[in-house]
């Protein structure tokens, strides 16, 4: 069922972060008893290869190896949302409300295939998939980029129910804004406020410490280093941060793509063997759309840093890291990386 | 189990958050199954009244009707928390450790035990329990100010499971830190600027706004009004703001306490009767302690203003809620506030 009406995004007056607020508004009754949509089983997976007519529009897609085949017709393929909350249509409207602002709910929102099968994960099927998928994030945040109204793309995955998948069927997740998340404009910020002070990108810093320390650093390979960050969220959180300083991850050459497919499978496979079953969540942090890396935070992008980070989620937040937005971390980084390390 | 080692706070060079790393680090093993403690049933709650003695170290308490029958002897309890993450004693440490920055984790946990009796809440047994809730959450925070190590008082509550609460009594909880946190310092940097550009408490515009617009009010009381916030993150999310501009919580006077009491109570349980079993978080941010108050964001205390936020947990969140710091509702303010107010 397709939202027709126009969401809007309000900002929030005291904390600057922009809500998205559906149009048609979720009566309580849709919010009692347990939330609990079972995912599609294969034999009801519209994702599924051989079903393409039913899902929404077709964005793009990698050949296969047997367009004869069904299920080698494709290796990913890229759909709009069945639910999308931001709409390509229409212009920004910026405007006021009382003391308030808020503005169209314009951008994109698509899914990632990431396999033609249902119940396998790419990083299981093979160094090629994984490779599909990456080439395939790249090619979209690229193409996104073009379109000036949007200034923000955010690639993430929700693997699990507890981490909020849906599916059954393996997706990432692609959402393009026309505001920076605040998540994202913080770590601009900062990172731009840093290399004012020392004149060095903090993600290179960060890099170079991990790289001298070793003891939180979990796999390093040719362009990248996967390591627990010293004051992690979460317990076992691990970023992946390539070695070559870009802040855009769609500028990555072809070399940087097969090796960060390398990587990230190895990493997901340490976790997934150390915690079977785990539900977690990883996103793509870059700078944001280069039409507006102009303005006043990213005159050159030399102060931002492409990276990947992954979420464990075996903890329920409570009142306390609401409240705070402090957290406490029941495993130390180095423990979690010797773990890692040790898979 | 106290931990006896020390925790350490460190400090996210990236985001500014601080986290509090444990000393005992928790192995792979403890994260894997369900995360399945039950709460403790009444006959094995050592928070029910006549149990004094098993309970970590009484803080305060606040006297009952009657000293000679166990269940009257007492209203509310203070304990120290049975698994304290900050420490009372000692130095704040603060040092470097490579290019990043960490510092003792010197503090308070304490838990508020809101009644003797075991699987009720305050709000349901009267309103003279529920003042004597407010007030003990009036006395902790106006003596731990005393201590100048520490810099902010957050008091919390995780109600059901899902918002984080571990036993089955009724209770709040404390904690006290040596930095102010995030959260509560983005909120207080946002309210100073917007008081340096309006010459304005942006509470008090906001309260004065909400009462203007009405299509967002839950209830108005002499002292306070309940609303949903315009750019709120979670859906039916509740503020509860005080009408006079006064930046402590722990400054609210006696008339104030009883008629927060009414209006806490009341809009709990217009929540409770609408989401029967709701899974809620509750938090009052407040300003700083005093004694810090002097420093660069806290002058006069004339631009920050105490307030509850009650976020009711009913959505997962996901990757795209942690990537991007963007939140989207599925059902608005107004008629969130629409349908608490008919309840």
């Amino acid at each position: 069922m397709k939202k027709t009406g126009l969401n809007e995004l309000r900002k929030d007056p005291l904390l600057g972060r922009w809500i998205a607020v559906l149009s048609e508004s979720l009566p309580p009754s849709e919010y009692n008893g347990e939330n609990s949509r079972e995912p599609a089983k294969e034999d009801s997976c519209m994702l599924c290869a051989g079903r393409e007519s039913e899902t929404p529009h077709e964005i793009m897609r990698t050949p296969g190896s047997s367009p004869a085949d069904p299920s080698k017709k494709w290796t990913t393929r890229v759909i709009a949302n069945f639910d999308p909350v931001f709409m390509v249509e229409g212009d920004l409207g910026r405007r006021g409300e009382g003391m308030y602002d808020k503005m169209n709910s314009i951008g994109a929102n698509e899914i990632i295939i990431e396999s033609p099968h249902h119940a396998v994960e790419p990083e299981d099927i093979g160094f090629e998939q994984m490779i599909h998928v990456v080439e395939t994030y790249r090619a979209r945040m690229a193409d996104l980029e073009k379109d000036t109204r949007l200034r923000y793309t955010l690639i993430y995955k929700n693997h699990g129910r507890s981490a909020g998948a849906l599916y059954g069927h393996p997706l990432s997740q692609l959402v393009s804004t026309p505001v920076i998340p605040k998540r994202v404009k913080e770590e601009l910020d900062n990172a731009k406020r840093y290399f004012s002070y020392k004149e060095r990108c903090i993600f290179c810093d960060i890099m170079r410490e991990e790289m001298r320390i070793e003891k939180r650093v979990i796999i390093e390979s040719r362009h990248y280093i996967a390591f627990c960050p010293y004051a992690s969220k979460f317990p076992f959180e691990t970023w992946i941060l390539p070695k070559r300083h870009n802040c855009a991850f769609q500028d990555i050459r072809p070399e940087e793509v097969e090796d960060f497919a390398l990587i990230l499978s190895s990493v997901l496979k340490k976790l997934r063997s150390l915690f079977p079953g785990l539900a977690y969540n990883y996103f793509i942090h870059s700078a944001p759309n280069r039409i507006t890396r102009k303005d006043h935070w990213h005159t050159l992008g030399d102060d931002y840093h492409w990276h990947l980070e992954i979420m464990p989620r075996f903890l329920r937040t409570t009142g306390f890291e609401w409240g705070s937005g402090l957290y406490i971390l029941p495993t130390s980084p180095e423990h979690a990386a010797k773990f890692l390390r040790e898979v």
